[in-house]
């Protein structure tokens, strides 16, 4: 089955305690859909500028996602341009320029309308929720939010949360989002708020998932060559997106796959620059990380 | 087999955002002793003043803890007092008095002298050095660190790793100690110092194992109830330690459920101040959490 995300595609500048790059191509629509199109055809709805390079489109094409949803609007790309900390664990934001991304309003192609498996990225859950609306009743929509819309939007927030199938986001904003500082009460928390899945993201410490049935944990993978976190969330988000809608179920047993392949296409993202990494993955070195993954956390 | 232990014994007065509790019986080697006890006989060196009650002597050697190691010396016993940030992932130190801690040179039983398995908590490392003199080749001999150590006592700490089987400590110590900031590297190099077993404790993300053959992950313990994180490093090791010896074995299946089973008395060290819940446990109590552990970790 295909997977449709809509989402942000910038250009990003970064600098790590490992190098620096400029205009990188990034967003969260791009590292969802290249991680997911690891697994099956993506379909992408997002919105560029008149700079957006023929090789930019070629790229994402040639790893198999449908470009009908990426609208070119007049003015420049979304550019966001950050520092990460020593330990990578923190960054600071330098400069965000939204350009032509402050404005969009997704519509989705009459030939999207029928995806089975949506991802939400990151906007504002207004945007979110008229997405929702105009697809035909996804078999599995997942929503990504942040503090900003926790803090401003959270009506429009609670209503997405009782739409959507799952919830992911990291362990500062469930913490923020429930008002719960254990994390274990939080994960169960955003159950009672909708949800029949939340998938809370910890970084170098790995996910857990909480359902109304059971709970997950997974230990990251154990790369020893971090060197631009970057997209580690989106990347982690396709390959989780992508490997349910390829194998169009989600039973517990898959949920749990899903789970650690996300973590194999996030462990691959993480060790380049930008989308570099990723792009020089195939499906094959993610079933050799999958294998090594399981052998790192089996007893 | 016996596992035998040295350490502190202390009185804590800590405070966390769920209460406080004062001169509440403490210390690494009550941690871990209580903690091994669950599995196995253990045997205590340790020096406490003559203000220690003849209650916390029962309540040790009713959970099967030897004693005859336990020196009590003219003056006061340990203690430390601390308060924990809202999120207990820091604490402050309110007070230390060393009292009689502070000239601790111990001195093991003749009857203790053979004890196959040794538990070196937190000390200096010269300490810990003539710990191991005065012990007939131990089967598996694992020590604890601290920053403290690394810094002022660098030396003696080399010399410590060529001849101690396994090194337990936490995530920032293992960085400090190899100036690694990846913390898989940082595992890695332990295991070229010296040491044939490293394991790193991450608190509520839980622990790694490293060994020149293999590495493992495991989640902490999914706790829904954490009020004092005092002690959960010492119990994690004591339930480690407590297992091999109860075993007999220190094969690589072994090593991994031991890790499991200190994830489970630590978990249960943190759901109660002081030694509470950990007095309160039997083996069967540990039994269940094992299997809810593994549960919540299985693919």
């Amino acid at each position: 089955m295909a997977v449709l995300v809509v989402g942000s595609t910038a250009f990003d500048t970064v600098e790590t305690p490992y190098g620096a790059r400029e205009d990188c191509l990034g967003g969260s629509s791009t590292y969802f859909g290249l991680a997911a199109a690891l697994f099956t055809e993506v379909r992408l709805v997002s919105v560029v500028g008149e700079d957006f390079p023929e090789s930019s489109r070629k790229l994402l094409a040639d790893r198999g996602m449908r470009l009908e949803g990426l609208e070119v609007q007049p003015g420049k790309t979304f550019r966001w341009s950050g520092k990460y900390s020593a330990d990578m664990n923190s960054r600071e934001t330098l400069d965000v320029q939204l350009n032509t991304f402050g404005d969009f309003r997704p519509v989705i192609p009459a030939s999207f309308r029928e995806t089975p498996y949506l991802f939400l990225a990151n906007s504002s859950p207004v945007t979110q929720l008229s997405v929702l609306e105009q697809i035909q009743r996804p078999t599995f929509a997942v929503a990504d939010t942040m503090d900003l819309w926790i803090n401003t939007e959270r009506e429009a927030l609670d209503r997405l949360l009782s739409v959507v199938d799952g919830l992911i986001l990291n362990d500062e904003e469930v913490k923020m989002l429930t008002g719960e500082t254990n994390l274990i009460r939080a994960g169960r928390r955003i159950i009672e708020l909708g949800p029949k899945l939340a998938i809370v993201k910890k970084g170098e410490h790995g996910a857990f998932l909480f359902s109304n049935h059971f709970q997950y944990a997974l230990p990251a993978y154990p790369s020893d060559s971090v060197v631009d976190p970057t997209g580690a969330g989106d990347s982690f988000a396709g390959g989780f997106m992508g490997f349910l809608a390829e194998c169009d179920s989600v039973s517990l047993w898959n949920m749990k796959r899903a789970v650690a392949y996300g973590t194999v296409t996030a462990s691959l993202t993480v060790e380049g620059f930008g989308v570099e990494s990723l792009v020089a993955a195939n499906r094959e070195a993610v079933e050799r990380r999958f294998k090594d993954l399981m052998q790192f956390v089996s007893v």
